[in-house]
């Protein structure tokens, strides 16, 4: 087997592609799992998460493997995986979760409690410091779990026409999803989604899907409230100066808190986290706090869910409708670009400076042949 | 028809009985309403709200009649109440709601449209300075929307019986069972309260009811993490001095965010206003902020749930659940005492100075006529 | 005032339009009724369960007002009405329900516990032989607990504009919904419905807004199981000779019961009943009985929910998809046409004859004039 | 390793105790499975579907192990295997399911896809005709998917002194808490329990948990309507003989159509099949057709859910239930009696002749040891 072509953190603004070893059926700790895959990745996006990494707010060890956002071709599979077969095509969510714990049990795959790294963190992630799993920025990578954890598409060719639009179900457009669900959006209601950048924008494709009446992204809101607000921009949007970040990390939630009507929800997709070296060293940062306008709203009987996307939950659903043309607006509300892996060095720097795209990485040339 | 004795707010720790005119089917603007109903009281119940007006932290106009916990038996209908009668016992729901508007039509009483005062507060209740509607530490009162908010006790000897458990449905025994709902407790649920109080130990109550397998009010807690936390104190618990007041307010939702595990969910039946003109006078109060733990508890999911109980979602299950003997711990939960009206300037005085009593008031004698 | 053309029932296959006087303020049993409000009809359907009374299927008295599709402009309202005023534009949902029972505080205005007519029957509607109430093929007519029943337009051109879509929130647009809604249908899902009339062309469009994959209507099923079954026909489908119905009665529920998948769910808002005049005498017939296949299908954990649909659930939630354009292909799926009162009679013959037209009467010209 | 004892079927009214080999890591088509793991059974419980196996009328291969009641030590697991570990005492869901296709993900373990024998059977079972699992009436049994489908009691001396409680998790506490939460059980509900077999007298035992107020089992029903109604009888309740089922097999059915209030729910864990080889041979039976009264109901809304229980949805919290004694009265109601394994021939004979005992099987005579 030839080699293994990697995208990896080598520090703060300097991503760098590596040659490292064709994967192995094993686990971080170097333990055999024959319940895993491996994968020969089809396409692999660049996150927004990604870009905290990039910036260094998110702490990751050098040399760690890029890519939570993976769809590829199974290769291999252990002697326990029963119904994912070498050659299906395959979305794989980003949570690794173990099929097998309460949480994963009760659908909570966002906290699957058997990827546990400490008490603090709750939730494996491939290319995240979180349980050491490598990244799928790459030309093969593991799957653990794999019955559990893949989504395989019914059909190849047909999942190959759509691939731009299947390749969201890894994270973006679940996450999306998942916001408005929990924000209770349903049909006829009117929905303010927080950020418009690709996650907003698949909340948006979602609250559409959905059946919602009134969208809208950002922009200035009127006097009138909302039936559902979703936050897709969580604490990083402010700058990245202490003075605005100490000001204003708060400032999405208290939005909502003000626009969403009493009844209404909240969903809180955006990341918010303690554990971010690049924040500010205030005592309320440092604990982990944000003042929120909760005293203010409680009359209004608020209700608020947040945390990352079961993606599980959802992709099943979401692939049935993007196979059927239910969202036929998706590509072009995403705005992706196809590019090459030795290319992903270039477009995290294009993305961090502003670039309105969503990136997907064609490893094997894939997308290009099937197009 | 006698004149109608009434505990009225006189100022700051200063509670005195009046004697004011009967109540008329009228709303708190003078127009005739052909949908009230006149109350005799049977039990009305000075509430841990009561006391925040008492100690001039809700602010009240002077001569306010107090009262929002009510019972009482039907003397006069409305020519518009159809299925309500003269006679009936009835418990009535401190939420003052319409019954017709979107937010009561979907179940959220907590929050009727119609009983705006404006744009702050989005609810009426009886005896506060929501909406203008008089309390019902009184010997008459007067419900509006009587077929709507009303409940019926199907037996009156039956009621009797057990009014000192009944009285509760007005509003403590909802209210912490609300907590529960939204906190998710069911079948083998570990749970953790806040609050010892009154509320406190009806939400207690509730989660037995509900099956909870182990419930902790107060105390300390261990390493363990419960599957659901209800917050009964709300802001007002720690203390009244302002140094204290600054740093602790916050304190119980944050122990929440840290205890509840990820996947579980937090229910804050307990008050937190913006309104209060005894609060400290930080930046953050001035705007209705807490310093709340989110960023830190974002990785678990979590989950909150706050704002008053929509009282006509849970009164009648209630009332079933008492009349047939489902709750034989509740009176010796909540540590009942009835009074006479006459002594219920001295039972706030009691109440304010730490008994854990929960003061039931008698006016008419009714309950010792039925012991 | 002037008359108020009505069109009425005179017998099996014989309806006529006569004169009667304005509606009053009052109920079915001459009782003032405060809580109601007269309409100006702007529209109003004619519906298939009007032709099971012009077949003489469904019992209904002589000189009976039909018409339970209906929308309108206030006219005037009682002196308990507070929320609706003279001049709004409403839709009036065909279930006569009070806003103050047990069932309709839980939102099941479709079994209103207070429009009782006897043991039997448990629901009022306009225009049919359940309550006395008149029905809306008229120039007026009296509609009920008006603040809890009507439905207001936001905006009255706006509305205008649409009144063909908006026609269809009375009853056919909620009734599919509901259908979809109880069998479970969600993004992705699969689907089945069978009838191809009004309500199953509605039940398709709910399906396609909810972010159904796969919508049959009627056709051959392949092999292939779905993951949620409609029935809009009922028991009424098949043929009206004696032989037919015998054996074909149950035929869609069982067809049901057969392609709805393990885990999946069936709605069945097809109108069933056992007070059919024209039914066949058989044993199981009288006794409302009908041969299903549960005994097979038991293995594959059915869910069956069947009734009329509650309409206030879902109008408020269609209506702002209407007005906000998420369905533009409703009124080519549902096919309308808009016809003079005077032409109802002979509209009727033409449904009956099998015409795929959706007949919407409009009195007095309003259609044609917004037009 | 020594011999393994087990209970096996002959033929209709004839079990014998065997003994054959100690099991394998293997599935019931020889094939090595390595999340595999072996028990050594606690307890093993007679239920009253092995009656029917036992009666002829589910049909068996001759010499088949019976028993899906199991409760067990892990004795060795497979390398797939994470989270269980040899020592730990478990119990085993009756349903055999996957953890791997779509509908465990949906939580639907009655409906396992992965467990399918062919078209018509849904599911896999131990003990049973279902995919040729080994039943659990013995000293040692196989459970696949060890580490999705075994709950581990926290702590094993806890677990012992309650384990004729804990004996019960496996099926019928959470086959009677399934039809309760089907059928809508919640605080205060009313309750109709067809069925005082030991099924029944668990879904008794789970209102109560559930808050119910009035619960009646079987007995006479007066006028007054229910809220919720649960069918713990199934096709089989009705006699042997051909006239007796021809005519009352839906019989159950069709007094809850008839006592479950407008608005209710019903919930059918009994068992209904169209395979039994006992059944009369009219055309309905044959077709797995029932004549049942849903015409005549339709207009109250009915909502039936029918099938099995997913045993792993409610199996933890009943757990904690027990272990936490919310549940004190659960073994005196379902009255149990343990027997060694060489009286199981008898207990089949005993229970069928009509013993309202709850036959628990002691094959290693641990209960009696722990007590």
């Amino acid at each position: 087997m030839a080699g293994n072509r990697v995208v990896t953190f080598q520090g703060p603004m300097k991503m760098e592609v590596k040659t490292i070893d064709y994967p192995k059926l094993q686990d971080p700790h170097g333990r055999k799992i024959e319940h895993g895959a491996i994968l020969k990745l089809v396409t692999t996006n660049i996150c927004g998460s990604d870009q905290h990494i990039y910036h260094g707010r998110f702490q990751a060890p050098k040399g760690m493997v890029m890519g939570h956002e993976n769809t590829g071709e199974v290769i291999e599979v252990g002697r326990d995986v029963e119904l994912i077969k070498a050659g299906d095509l395959v979305s794989v969510p980003f949570n690794v979760s173990c099929g097998r714990c309460r949480n994963c049990k009760e659908r909570h795959t966002d906290v699957c409690e058997n990827a546990y790294v400490n008490d603090i963190v709750h939730c494996g992630a491939y290319g995240f410091n979180l349980g050491g799993w490598q990244g799928g920025q790459a030309d093969y990578m593991l799957v653990p779990y794999a019955d559990w954890n893949l989504l395989k598409f019914p059909d190849k060719d047909q999942a190959m026409a759509k691939i731009l639009d299947l390749t969201l179900l890894s994270d973006i457009l679940p996450t999306g999803y998942h916001g408005c669900i929990e924000a209770g959006v349903r049909t006829g209601s009117t929905v303010y989604i927080a950020g418009a950048g690709p996650v907003g924008r698949c909340a948006a494709a979602s609250a559409r899907l959905l059946g919602a009446s009134c969208i809208q992204i950002e922009g200035i809101l009127g006097q009138r409230e909302v039936d559902a607000g979703v936050d897709c921009v969580g604490l990083e949007a402010h700058g990245y100066g202490e003075e605005d970040r100490e000001e204003h990390s708060e400032a999405i939630l208290n939005v909502l808190f003000d626009v969403v009507r009493a009844g209404g929800a909240m969903g809180v997709p955006g990341i918010y986290t303690n554990l971010d070296p690049g924040a500010p060293k205030s005592n309320m940062a440092k604990k982990g706090e944000l003042p929120l306008a909760l005293s203010k709203a409680w009359i209004k009987s608020p209700k608020l869910i947040a945390g990352q996307a079961p993606v599980m939950h959802y992709n099943r659903d979401l692939m049935m409708a993007i196979l059927w043309d239910r969202m036929p607006y998706l590509r072009e509300v995403v705005n992706t670009e196809v590019i090459a892996l030795e290319n992903a060095p270039a477009a995290y720097k294009t993305f961090s400076d502003g670039s309105p795209k969503k990136f997907v990485i064609d490893p094997h040339g894939s997308v290009k042949k099937a197009a």
